[in-house]
């Protein structure tokens, strides 16, 4: 019997029951079990873009407000709309745009949230990481793992815009973060720029090396130039009609996702064609890196050009039409859903 | 310069800046990132006791409120008391207490949520998972795996109480949760009870079982009365300072957590054993099977015995102390946190 | 154009080139290119058959011949007929009977060949690894992994004789084999008996435990009486037509073969029930433990009975016959296969 | 007591007993044990060296007796000097110099056995698997995994000459060899050049592939150029004082070696650099792709140069010294050694 329909007492009785159970700390499971357990995902985030053209300016306002070494990191976070001062994008993920001005220095720290950049926006700046230090090109995917000492700089003479994706509500909602300030702001080189690459990334590893357990990968920088290389080379071939020519990226010293809470990916649309629409169960961060055209998330449906930034909620259909050839990074919590046997996908 | 010593000018344009950023869903990091990025874990999650002697009557009235069958699952919720009205124990885990009445059916259904059942009080149940039952006795550790259809009934002549303990939050979290009822109420018996525990719990399996990546296990029922034996064989080693005598629970076809997204671990602390203080990222539910004791969580000290609950807040020392032979399940995502690379724990 | 239709100046002229590029320690592919890559395995294996009834007058004349502290191990080596003088059974594995007399010290060793052990015959001897023994009762498996010191004694007042399977020749071939002698001849008992099947064979671990990569399993013996309650309680279910009622014993730590070079079977087949032929690529040792029947190994077919032992070659088809309801053991060395990619099955 | 100190009688007995058991198929351990788990590794392969200039003559010479199509393969296999007669390497290991003449094609076929291929002479051959071609270039370092059809030919004009490598003694050991001819000569190109290379090369995969257990690397080229970019870098770096500068390669969507039976390696000596001993369990085939130098394997010493080819037996100490910049190719069993928990490594 639906609760509605009760009785006038009957209702008055189980209220005084659950205030008298509330009062230990208990409450009927009865009352809310469809919203536990729903037939299927329900999530609270929404679709959402940001137009990176309306957002330049509003970006490089904050380099007037505020100093890089003050903020620590001078970042304005993309809220979704539906979460708003939960300093998130998706329930999982967190991004954000990064601002860094010529001759500037984001201090070195480390903390156990993995985080990944990518350049949108400037040229001249450069991130190290455990004392490599790596030069920031427009659509690199360049990762800081977690409890690595990092720290970012601009050398260069333009201000310089990147996407940053953390898992900051991850390890937000395990309770399970540490972080630490370098004792300098900048941590000494210790290894010319390029060695992790050659070391780790040209499809060997050094002889002895065998990586712990969920180890990120040594890889921090994976060079936009040969990423874009592949797709085109691949895009010889047919395409998939759900995802075009779509590469995941890897840590090629164990094959898992370069993090273990992050996965990426590299999308390659030539211009003309448009997916199928597929949902998953991994709310995903999309950047429009080259190209332009049109895409449909649930029910909503945007044009989108280069540095749009855009959310795709779990379970909503996502569908993509290119009017020029467009290349898409994308990021979301996939590797956490297969490591827990959660993920799911559907092509529709 | 910290925000509270800017001239009010200063703090008047931070804050239209803020208004104008914030209508483009945009929010500056700078204010908030000492708290997205703590030193070490700050919980919302708040140590808590729940002592069975006085819950009992409350559990039992439950089952002249509502049936099992109105209810589907007629459950008192634990809820954290720092975390009211979000039906959880900890931030990722929900636990609750279970009644069946005699005669009651909990009816078939399945969902992509972990469970994990303890009986505490009373015989006769049964769960059945994927059309194989096991009688519930106390203490056995017993799961309904992920996406596995499940009944619970109760054949004897008094009420059955067990403990919940599920990854509700996780999957909630994950907007990755699907679900659904059976058309019967009562799943038909495919194979005789115990056919699982002979066919993969005695370290063998089928000769041809290769386990899915992250494949809960198919040994769903862990009977106490072999693990209460084992854990008096090892007892009659030296004890751990920190743990005393305390193993976990594996899926024999992998190693592996049972489940992947909970761990569980049964203890034994000889009469008069006092544990050195640890601390660990996971937060975890931990329940007296026999004995009594003392407990320091954090601040708070309690006297616990059998069928207590109480829950351990992520990075908040334990200690405890047997005053008889004290022998505790409990459960955590510590898994979840391993996959992940975020598991930390310290001997203090 | 074939050789032996070659003009004789042409095959003198092949001829003395050979014998020039043979003196450079070279010697022409194409001339045994069949034999190297055959189009199906063509092993040099031969079938074969060990009558317990006929060898036991045998094994137990060893006893007089030579004491157990000689010998080392006092071991009839089961030799394949068509590998006489190689100390094999199969190409990769080596079996044998072991004696050892009432009051009799088989010394304390270790070395990196893996070894199990299944006894036949008589009561009161133990095996001890690493500091632990285990009484050997008739069916148990055991096993004494690579590197573990372990010994072996007789307690009793009979003989006892049991089989030993090891991998002697996979270690010879990879050049891989270390070995030590003990300083005593018996090592000091370190826990007692049941320690590790309590610890590690109970579908729980020790809550630290992680197993290195290859190791093998710290249950080191696999009680025949929980088997074959395993066997009895699976079997009254439908039996797989190739197989009867078939479990592979595991690592319940990993998942993997107890062993990494050695995987072992137990199979149920009731009385009246005939197996379909199987063949597959890892040649199999086979134990009658239990019952009586025939049995078809490629061309050949015998009878057999408790403690015969037989040689299943690598794709010669296997077919079971019970007359009573028949308790197999058998290993091989599919793990091997398996890791490298190389095994295959086919039934037919 | 030692046999050969038994009185003459004991000794008849003995081997009356021997005879007897002989009729059995069964031999005494306790004369062979000492041979059978020897204290180290007792190997009988024997360290060689074949000099590419005193080679290449009689390599070119196999061009005029005997046709690729004849041959199927026309290849000198390498057999090491203590191995006569039985097609190997090393005990687990083939090797073997191909020639391709202009315009030839070594027809399409496919088999168990895994193969790698290394030009040392000429330009214009390729290899194609499964439908993909790729270029052969000197120092490439290019793979034929188990079972995937692949053919050569030569485009060019002059005769190309590699290493080949296999796993040939292994797959006979284990009696697990299968094999095919293709049905034409010349499998169809279904993928342009470069396409596998892209595909899983560029530390990306394709979105969706999740490799099976102990599949090989799809890379089926790992070009050398790229290979000797990596070395420099990382030879910026301090050497390790027994490798220099070692990197083994990787499938990149495993870490685990490119074929699950071979492992293979690429170091860089700089001129000067002299290595401090070294000895593992796997037996090594080494090849000198630059520079020259001298190399002690056991007793014995070495000058090398270019296309040198050197075996190093199991746990015999190797020591390199570089005249000039020296760039070695090596290739063993160590991925079939770590997968069984066998392989061992000592510093000198």
């Amino acid at each position: 019997m639906h609760a509605a329909t009760l009785p006038p007492d009957a209702l008055r009785e189980r209220a005084a029951y659950y205030e008298r159970i509330g009062a230990r700390n208990m409450t009927p499971l009865w009352e809310v079990l469809g919203a536990l357990v729903p037939p299927q995902p329900r999530t609270p985030v929404q679709a959402a873009l940001w137009r990176y053209a309306e957002l330049r300016e509003q970006v490089l306002e904050a380099g007037r407000l505020i100093s890089a070494e003050e903020a620590e990191r001078r970042v304005l976070i993309l809220e979704n709309p539906a979460l708003r001062g939960q300093s998130c994008i998706t329930q999982s993920l967190y991004a954000g745009l990064q601002l860094i001005l010529p001759g500037e220095v984001a201090p070195a720290h480390r903390h156990t949230q993995s985080a990944l950049r990518l350049v949108l926006d400037g040229e001249g700046a450069y991130t190290a990481v455990d004392g490599e230090r790596t030069t920031m090109r427009r659509g690199d995917f360049i990762i800081t793992p977690a409890w690595t000492w990092h720290e970012h700089g601009n050398l260069g003479d333009e201000p310089v815009v990147w996407l940053d994706g953390l898992d900051i509500p991850i390890v937000r909602f395990l309770d399970a973060g540490f972080a630490e300030k370098g004792e300098q702001q900048s941590q000494p080189a210790q290894r010319p720029e390029g060695d992790a690459l050659a070391r780790y990334g040209a499809n060997m590893v050094p002889v002895d090396y065998q990586p712990r357990a969920a180890e990120p990968t040594r890889v921090f920088v994976y060079p936009f130039e040969r990423t874009r290389a592949s797709l085109q080379a691949i895009a010889q071939g047919q395409p998939d009609p759900h995802h075009g020519h779509k590469l995941r990226y890897v840590n090629p010293a164990t094959g898992a996702s370069p993090m273990p809470t992050i996965g990426a990916f590299a999308q390659w649309l030539p211009a003309g064609f448009e997916t199928k629409p597929l949902r998953s169960t991994d709310g995903t961060v999309v950047v429009c890196l080259e190209g332009r055209g049109e895409v449909q998330v649930g029910d909503a449906t945007w044009r989108i050009q280069e540095n749009d930034v855009f959310v795709v909620p779990s379970w909503h259909g996502l569908q993509l039409r290119a009017e020029r050839d467009m290349l898409l990074f994308s990021f979301s919590d996939r590797p956490v859903q297969q490591a827990l046997g959660l993920w799911r996908e559907q092509r529709l």
